[in-house]
């Protein structure tokens, strides 16, 4: 039996639940469609948060689900969005979400890319009037999952301080790229293009540490220690790279902004500091942009498998920089961690379960979770 | 007038000469010329050869065209190479560069992806049996002129060192975007995936200094600031992000990864340590993967110039973390400092200068450079 792996563990576990992921995800679904979510849709946006859950990406999980039903109460996500095409040619479409829930507006954006992809060996698809779609991986699996390569990318609410620059103008903006393999793993690469996403700022706050010199800097352009000022808007987040130019700084920042051409230049959605958030009144309009390749095109999907293998191989037989350190595939974490999540439970903050139920009792909803452990 | 700037400094000036631009292309285009290469080919060369040095990426200028003669001396480089498509759909191709000049290669493949996205949209190109091709970003403004985004990757021999592991495994795999704009500059990012390119590392071996920690590990994993030992083969470079997760080097790695599996792994080129140097006797097999997008079929490309016009104001607006700092746009240095140098003429080290010289007389070529200054 495969050894269970966590790619973040819960501490500390008395203050964890363990929930079954499949119950999660049904009352996910059915919160949603209390608030005239279609339960089609519902289940989208359940799949998603709960798959961030079960790949140990917690910040993008159900603890956000609230974000989206706020967003509807105050009328800037529309439940019941109307998603059509702008432009459309054999290999590429642009879509306006309609201010709709961005996993739903995402995943049928892939689905539209993989469908010309299969046809024509490519696609890109932009979409604009969207909004927080939450793991963009989630998206590129899609592709992965017919065989393709799928490339995904967000634009999102500004959070980072462009390079040279202070305050926050630009979003963490992530990346994602999916990879077929003929054995599980899929190779998944999805990051923010900042040092750290927020999220893991909100870990530290709450564990009352001092984040590293590096992570983020004040409203002056002073490095920052303390998570809470960034939590109060007072400080931003250092794109991939750190401050200035001297470890490559601009880089990361490059990225977020060539995101940012992408999601909201070029499909005509909004950018920097211009993109809301979903509880705000005003639409959030969020952009991303999304690439499918159909390998089988290219070279005979076989041969790419075969290939691929090989490469896992490669990568899993580097020499280690020290005896305890394990050199990690994109995605492998992610994977295990579903594995055993899948098995004993996803972790659920005592907080956020107890959030989630006055949510549902608000809606009156059964809450029926199945509890496979009372602590983590 | 604009005021002349270059985003690399010639220093001492003392060692440096100015040479007018124009007479350098056609110097390299004749030393490859005289090497069996084809007029057309060795214009492409020459041409994306003394870009770079316009741009202020001297590391991959004319003081690299012996690389490239090496090559094809020692049999590595085909110099009359048959560039064919192994594989072609109306928005694909997969292309074999007959172990060629990467830069002749690479030209060609975007010529091909060029016109693919002009009737599709969109199209990818792989590239297979390939060279190093220099800059990136000199493909990505190919599909930039023809109002295209253009995206070009490479793998590159192993430089780096994949997140938790030792020695040199990954290539410093390079990714570069280029966005057309309505006034110059076009928006180019163009960037390695390690903290810094190898070039940087020689500019501090040859000045005697020491590199800041955190750009690079020896053989046995520790922080390196000895250039010295890098260039002797016995340490490797990082990944953007640096040493370990702390500060995302895994995000730099994943980066690196993602590019060596779309120009090695899908496109049957090498990978890893797998790829050669141009110069030795086994053939490289670098591999490129390139994407071009059509702007107008996805929205009408006026509005999209219309729009990051709007963008580039934003980011040249945002305020600057202390009075002497710079806001730049990607490419924008680049951009200054090749019109500088159109102008001034561009900097070669007068070393450089005397082994090109004996490389033309070897060939008993003319060596009638326009100096334009007898220092910088």
């Amino acid at each position: 039996m495969a050894k269970l792996y966590e790619k973040t563990v819960p501490t500390p576990p008395h203050e964890y639940v363990r929930v079954d992921h499949k119950s999660l995800k049904n009352f996910v679904a059915a919160v949603l469609t209390s608030c005239n979510v279609s339960e089609e849709d519902s289940k989208i946006v359940a799949d998603v948060l709960v798959t961030a859950d079960l790949m140990g990406i917690e910040s993008h999980g159900v603890q956000r689900l609230t974000r989206y039903t706020t967003g509807i109460k105050v009328g800037s996500v529309n439940p019941k969005a109307n998603i059509k095409a702008l432009s459309e040619s054999a290999s590429t479409a642009l879509i306006d979400g309609g201010s709709g829930l961005g996993q739903v507006v995402a995943y049928k954006a892939m689905e539209i890319a993989i469908e010309k992809a299969r046809e024509m060996g490519v696609s890109v698809v932009g979409v604009r009037n969207s909004h927080h779609f939450g793991i963009a991986g989630y998206y590129a699996l899609q592709a992965v999952e017919h065989s393709m390569i799928g490339m995904v990318m967000t634009n999102s609410e500004a959070l980072v301080a462009y390079t040279h620059s202070i305050g926050r103008n630009v979003g963490t903006n992530p990346i994602a790229v999916g990879f077929p393999t003929r054995k599980p793993p899929p190779v998944l690469f999805d990051a923010a293009t900042s040092v750290v996403p927020v999220g893991k700022i909100e870990v530290y706050a709450k564990e009352g540490k001092k984040i590293p010199l590096g992570w983020a800097i004040s409203s002056e352009g002073k490095l920052l220690e303390d998570p809470r000022e960034i939590l109060a808007k007072k400080g931003a987040l250092l794109p991939l790279g750190g401050l200035g130019e001297d470890f490559g700084g601009h880089k990361g920042a490059g990225l977020a902004l060539v995101v940012d051409l992408l999601c909201g230049v070029l499909t005509g959605a909004s950018y920097g500091k211009n993109v809301r958030h979903t509880t705000e009144k005003e639409r959030a309009n969020v952009g991303h942009f999304m690439i499918a390749i159909n390998i089988d095109k290219l070279t005979p999907i076989g041969v790419f498998l075969e290939r691929i293998e090989e490469y896992k191989v490669y990568v899993k037989s580097l020499t280690k920089i020290s005896e305890d350190a394990e050199v990690w595939i994109p995605g492998e974490k992610a994977w295990l961690t579903m594995e055993t999540r899948k098995k004993i439970g996803i972790p659920i903050h005592k907080s956020i379960f107890k959030e989630i139920r006055e949510e549902a009792a608000k809606v009156s909803l059964k809450f029926d979770f199945k509890i496979l452990k009372e602590t983590a």
